[in-house]
């Protein structure tokens, strides 16, 4: 019997297990998982703290219970991987809970070890009191302490550092959020981020960009962030500052690093070592938009990575074409969306960049609830292939990202946007759909 | 100077008058319009009877009088055209005003002359009472009676039918609608069109299936609709079974008639005549993912049509490339949308046509307020190309169908649309997309 271990059981690991005993049942599919926890939603972590959803417990998709059972998966949890073995094809791990050494040989290996928390190499930074969001088990944690505080720092002006200053506000926290660029959302331009800052100042969150956090001050647990520009009283900290590939047993095992630090993996999800595949945020891949590795670590690739290596893990075939950049966030009302290349990014990768704002209505006119959508298309001069496109709006930014996603995949051209068949009805979208409109008005800037 | 007539004020008119004017200010733009109205919203009109729009007035989008003084555009209302002379070049009207009758040359001609009312040949069509709803005026006069009716027959189980019976019951009416086909919205399967049917039965409409009208009765005003199987007491017809293209010019002409019954034109609009255009209701176009003519009127690609007309009139050069057949409703509380082609109309046109339904929901589990979005996804079994996209739900329908809508015009494959990078966020999406699971789920009946 052919056996396939997994490293991790989070989003990418869970897919790989579930598919590879669907491809092939007579598999045997062991995975280690470090936490309690298995397929659960860390993105819901947010909503949580915003009593949105009552118990954590809600965000498990499925329990370690239902793989085992329903599976038939040897899933096992509390178990931590502490060495891998190549020549011998071996696993070794610790039961968390008795303390005991297991040793497993693989066939196949799936590395799905995830991301870690980037941590500021500041003083002060292990300091009690400071938190970082990546499993359960911390969320748990922080929530009981954010209880208690009367002011909490963020750092980090990313989506997670948002939602949670948001949720912060909503359980009547002082927030402060601080943020070492001239704007919120590092993956936006400077002014399609604007009515996200412009939403989070209005709902009395304390935002301090431009600010390099130098350290963090205390005894032992942290009452202070200081910054190259001032200090802040804090009662606790939550650092949000990024997520780095999770590469440690990668590097040991000399499999290939990619340019961006992450694992370097081919369409198949497989690593320098053949019978070794890497899958999640530990592993980069192919921005669609350039052709050229990137690294952004999101649940949904992670999962469709997953399913990819669960296929070629079990012996069939399956290929992960890459990523446009997708993404998506509700701060407070607004919601905020974006996919392909930003303008500096498109700059930064060459292309002859140009982009158009326009701000339109959601809805007809004269229908009732007309909301404001703000776009930004990026697209390039030489070609007029669209490149990237951000909105914020509080409504329909969702139609128009995926709308573009799909454009941008394609690798169309503004006059292809342009005339795109989009549906309207008043209720939806104004005849002329803003996507259309900004396509069209783009082409000012080809002249 | 050089003059263009454009016969037909309505969205392809306006829209290519403006553009034309944009593109060459030079120009000299007569549009004649045989209503009071141009540039309003047709598609407005059920919220007016709904109740959401206070006034007739606010569907119109810019006046005669803006076009005139903000556009130069020389806009004749109430003015019917009577004679088109291609060897003179002259268009013939009369002002409805004063009986007068006006001749003016062209050097480029446009036809917009829309769509009309399809009525079917049944004794008693003509009686009073009986309704078309094409133009405002229409609109106007109908509200009129509806008010004082009690009970209200629509014949035809299409978007503006189904609209209409909603606005009727919100007026508090009672409302029989009697359908032909089996289900209601021909555009659609039969399956994914139910939770339409059953919304507007919930909501108390008298929905009657495969029944076919056969005459309507009363002295001068109809007062009973007579079917194949029953007949109905009413106190006022709406007729709402479809569109036609108003050619009766263009067959005067002489100018060429595509397959579909309305004008063919080139993609740059052109008819036969190398100095006449048509765009609107009027014309045919391509298909997209059959190759062939379609013809199906709806404003958005009017609006298209109209630009592309205007561009070329000018002097200037576009391309209308076709449409994939996008459309959406609200009715009631549930969004139904479509793109592409049905299961049925791709077996129809050859393809080797699968589908699958499948039922998800809108955002995480754990969400609140998550709810269900039903899909139907068809897709060509030789060659795994999406061919087309029905969905009903309360939410997330227009984001589904615009994304399918690029999806299906770039040609791609359910592997493509499988792993497409669809944004993910709780409140928007679940992790796995409706579009990503469909695209997945499909591919048992490719086996």
């Amino acid at each position: 019997m052919t056996r396939v271990v997994i490293v991790g059981g989070s989003a990418a690991g869970m897919a790989a297990a579930a598919k590879a005993k669907r491809v092939n049942k007579e598999l045997d599919v062991i995975v280690f998982e470090r936490s309690k926890y298995v397929s659960y939603a860390a993105c819901g972590v947010p909503y949580y703290f915003q009593g949105l959803v009552k118990e954590l417990d809600k965000l498990v998709y499925y329990t370690a219970e239902y793989f085992r059972k329903e599976r038939g998966i040897d899933v096992r949890t509390r178990h931590l991987v502490t060495e891998i073995d190549r020549s011998s094809k071996t696993v070794t791990a610790i039961d968390l809970e008795s303390g005991k050494e297991v040793k497993v040989e693989y066939d196949k290996l799936l590395l799905a070890t995830g991301g870690i928390a980037s941590k500021p190499p500041v003083d002060g930074i292990n300091l009690d009191g400071i938190f970082t969001l990546r499993i359960l088990e911390d969320a748990d944690k922080l929530y009981r302490e954010a209880v208690k505080a009367d002011t909490i720092g963020i750092v980090g002006v990313g989506y997670i550092g948002l939602e949670m200053a948001e949720a912060f506000r909503k359980m009547g926290k002082k927030v402060i959020v601080l943020g070492r660029r001239s704007h919120v959302l590092p993956s936006f331009d400077e002014e399609p981020a604007k009515p996200v800052e412009e939403v989070i100042r209005r709902n009395g969150v304390d935002l301090h960009l431009n600010e390099k956090v130098v350290a963090f001050e205390g005894r032992d647990r942290v009452n202070k962030v200081v910054t190259d520009k001032g200090s802040y009283n804090v009662d606790l900290v939550l650092l949000s500052v990024g997520v780095k590939p999770n590469i440690e047993f990668a590097k040991k095992l000399g499999l290939e690093i990619g340019t961006t630090g992450a694992i370097k993996v081919d369409k198949t999800m497989r690593t320098s070592d053949p019978d070794i595949y890497a899958a999640g945020d530990n592993v980069e891949t192919i921005n669609l938009v350039t052709g050229r590795p990137i690294y952004i670590p999101l649940a949904p690739t992670a999962n469709k990575m997953g399913r990819v290596a669960g296929e070629n893990l079990a012996g069939g075939y399956a290929e992960f074409p890459g990523i446009v950049g997708t993404a998506i966030a509700k701060i407070f009302d607004i919601e905020v969306g974006r996919t392909g290349l930003t303008y500096e990014e498109a700059l930064k990768e060459g292309f002859n960049a140009v982009y158009i704002d326009i701000i339109h209505g959601t809805r007809s006119h004269y229908y009732p609830g007309n909301k404001r959508i703000n776009i930004r298309l990026v697209a390039d001069k030489d070609t007029h292939r669209v490149l990237g496109l951000q909105a914020t709006g509080e409504e329909g930014v969702l139609a128009r990202v995926d709308t573009a996603a799909a454009v941008i995949t394609a690798g169309m051209k503004t006059e292809d946007l342009k005339m795109l068949d989009l549906a309207y009805a008043p209720p939806f979208a104004p005849v002329w759909d803003p996507l259309v409109v900004a396509a069209s008005v783009i082409e000012r800037k080809f002249k």
